[in-house]
């Protein structure tokens, strides 16, 4: 029974009435009596039938649609792509919604390309200071207890260009190198049980099977805790780029710790002193000394809408973003429209996970002035997101990685939203 | 710095020990002196280069990786694919890990195929027993406060084959109506509230824009407590067999009251019994009476890994499914290997959502006897998944929908798994 045989009339949307709050609660909201969006009393519209100037897809109800297929696409016209570069690629935060990334716009950061890796003949050896050197295939890995945990990756060099001032446009710009995956695996703890790790072992050497043969050292007790050899992502094989068939995740630390295409660990006393350790990821300070093994991604957060090259309308906004912690959950994450002297508390979407995106949202009513918005993330340790002040005073501008400044987005009174730093 | 500057030998591998335990905990695992899985001892192989047939694919390490790419695929040779069928396809639950479904993988059903509809011209109408009707439009709806959650959504039709008998092969053909995404939308309290429903309004009628206008009439109060109209699934922009631009998902609820490409709302006192109602989505009882409007999907569990078409071997075999209940979140689920006579918990893995998919894994080993696998979900309610007699003395044979029966897997001497009904 078709109780209603009209397709939807056509119509321009009108914007709602504007307010002076900066926030509105959802019991407000719920019991407004104005729309505050732009929807249209349905009863001011003649009804008509769609104009038919885009064929029979204007009228879906007329025409027996498509039929089932086996490996789904975006629909026509969803076209949000990775912006790529020699190296890498970065996520497009300002069109994403809660805190999965797709696979298929999962940042990318390679040493040397992806290789293409047939996972039947991909082996993983464990050797150095063990009981018995082991090598495992792939077949062998995924028999063994299995894990999955939903786990944030950040590059360390993540909103690395805005060290020397407001550099990025947008916010894939600023924070793409980072993304959101469910991760299923085997605890590193298990595999490398097998092989009878020696009490003298300190650390251990990662190293991929690209042409870069990207090798990282981690301390061995602290990889030991909850460090992940994954062989799924979002549910299915992992992407080529992330690490095919097999890649070393380790909850909160920067992505380059986390090997892609892993096919070593090398027991060992100290530090192997990789390339990757001495000419990269080691953090300049103003006293011209350098941190070196610097692994944890400290608390972040961004606001991903509005952000940088958006519009926004007057009227009810509201203000969404993610925030993160390399040392465990986010405990709170403030708003701030006023470029940092009053704070707000964000809603945080449950279940707040730790070493995961959380998804921040606040509701907020723009009335056309100029605003600066930033967000600032506390994290379960206490640890508060630092102004770029604060961090630059304790850093200096001389380093590549580990910029976790709270991000300040400036909306001018026509709306439009920039990168400024405050 | 590249300290090791072979490829990994290749080799075959080979199977552990058995043993006669249904049961391996964690404990037991980690400090086993036999390598359970078949690891290869490496140093009883002479290191040796990888055989070149397959070119240079073969030494990755050797030739510089493709660039980055805007938006991903997947590895060649995972070619994991829906079953299609004319109004249908199935999630293939045999090869997916974790919870997430990957979108391109959700399960399918239409009742008139998958429309193409513009988003820009897509509205959504509110009338009937509302103070004002109102049309949205799609930015009009991102507009609003939005939430976001993990739900799975389960065809009532999912099992409906093992009614008769073991139908399906596979557990892909036995339970491949049901996928789990993160799902991103506007609550319907809140979009419905702007319209203001009028204190008789007790059912609402929701309509799709496809050329089979479904339509499904809800019990109002219920779809007001957790209800989303949404327009993102894992991420991104609903995928076009999933309502592009925009479903309504009742977490809990059989998947046809999730109507794709949401167009209308309907409130009423009563409910519009649609040909859904009447000629479709009842469940024929043995007394010949039908149930209508059973609108919840009851706890249920299946075993995924080993299932229908599999082959196992002798030793460490872990156990993994997935578990789930319409009225809340899993609260146990347990596995029997003897046909359910004995029952053992299973790990679940956290975090346990409300109306989404629950991994449940249990460590076993397997002595190479035949044996009959099942797994049982408990939910919050303390409603216990039935077995298949109690089901069938309960609803007999004659219902095409809500089968939730325990599911059984045999495993005979070879390691080969079938469907069988005990």
């Amino acid at each position: 029974m078709n109780l209603f045989d009209e397709d939807m009339p056509r119509s321009p949307t009108e914007n709602g009435n504007m307010g002076q709050e900066p926030r509105i609660d959802r019991r407000t909201w719920l019991t407004g009596a104005a729309s505050l969006v732009g929807a249209t009393a349905a009863g001011l519209l003649a009804p008509a039938w769609l104009p038919a100037e885009e064929g029979e897809s204007a009228r879906p109800t007329h025409v027996p649609g498509r039929s089932p297929s086996p490996y789904g696409v975006r629909a026509q016209g969803e076209t949000i792509e990775r912006l790529t570069l020699a190296t890498h690629s970065l996520t497009p935060h300002q069109s994403l919604h809660g805190i999965i990334t797709p696979s298929a716009l999962h940042f990318e950061r390679h040493h040397n390309g992806v290789p293409l890796i047939n996972p039947d003949r991909h082996r993983l050896l464990i050797h150095g200071m063990v009981g018995r050197p082991l090598m495992f295939s792939m077949n062998d890995l995924v028999r063994f207890p299995s894990v999955t945990r939903t786990l944030f990756i950040e590059c360390s060099g993540n909103s690395g260009h805005e060290w020397k001032g407001p550099a990025g446009k947008t916010v894939q710009d600023t924070h793409g190198l980072m993304s959101t995956s469910e991760w299923t695996g085997v605890p590193l703890a298990t595999v490398l049980s097998e092989s009878g790790v020696k009490p003298e072992a300190l650390w251990v050497l990662a190293e991929g099977s690209d042409a870069a043969a990207m090798t990282r050292s981690l301390p061995l007790a602290e990889v030991l805790k909850n460090a992940l050899l994954c062989y799924a992502q979002n549910g299915e094989a992992l992407r080529p780029e992330q690490g095919y068939p097999l890649r070393l995740v380790i909850p909160g630390w920067e992505g380059n710790t986390c090997i892609k295409w892993l096919r070593r660990m090398k027991l060992g006393t100290a530090p192997f002193m990789t390339h990757e350790e001495t000419s990269r990821y080691t953090d300049l300070m103003p006293d011209g000394t350098a941190r070196q093994f610097t692994f944890v991604m400290e608390a972040k957060s961004v606001i991903t809408s509005p952000s940088g090259g958006q519009r926004i309308e007057p009227g009810f906004v509201e203000i969404r973003g993610l925030a993160w912690s390399g040392r465990g959950a986010v405990r709170a994450v403030d708003i701030s429209t006023d470029g940092g002297r009053i704070w707000h508390p964000a809603q945080l979407q449950e279940p707040v996970l730790p070493h995961c995106h959380t998804r921040f949202r606040f509701g907020w009513r723009w009335n056309g002035e100029e605003v600066l918005l930033q967000s600032r993330c506390t994290d379960e340790t206490d640890y508060v997101q630092p102004t770029r002040a604060a961090l630059v005073a304790a850093r200096g501008v001389n380093s590549s990685y580990h910029y976790n400044a709270i991000q300040t987005w400036k909306v001018d009174q026509a709306g439009q939203v920039r990168n400024v730093q405050v």
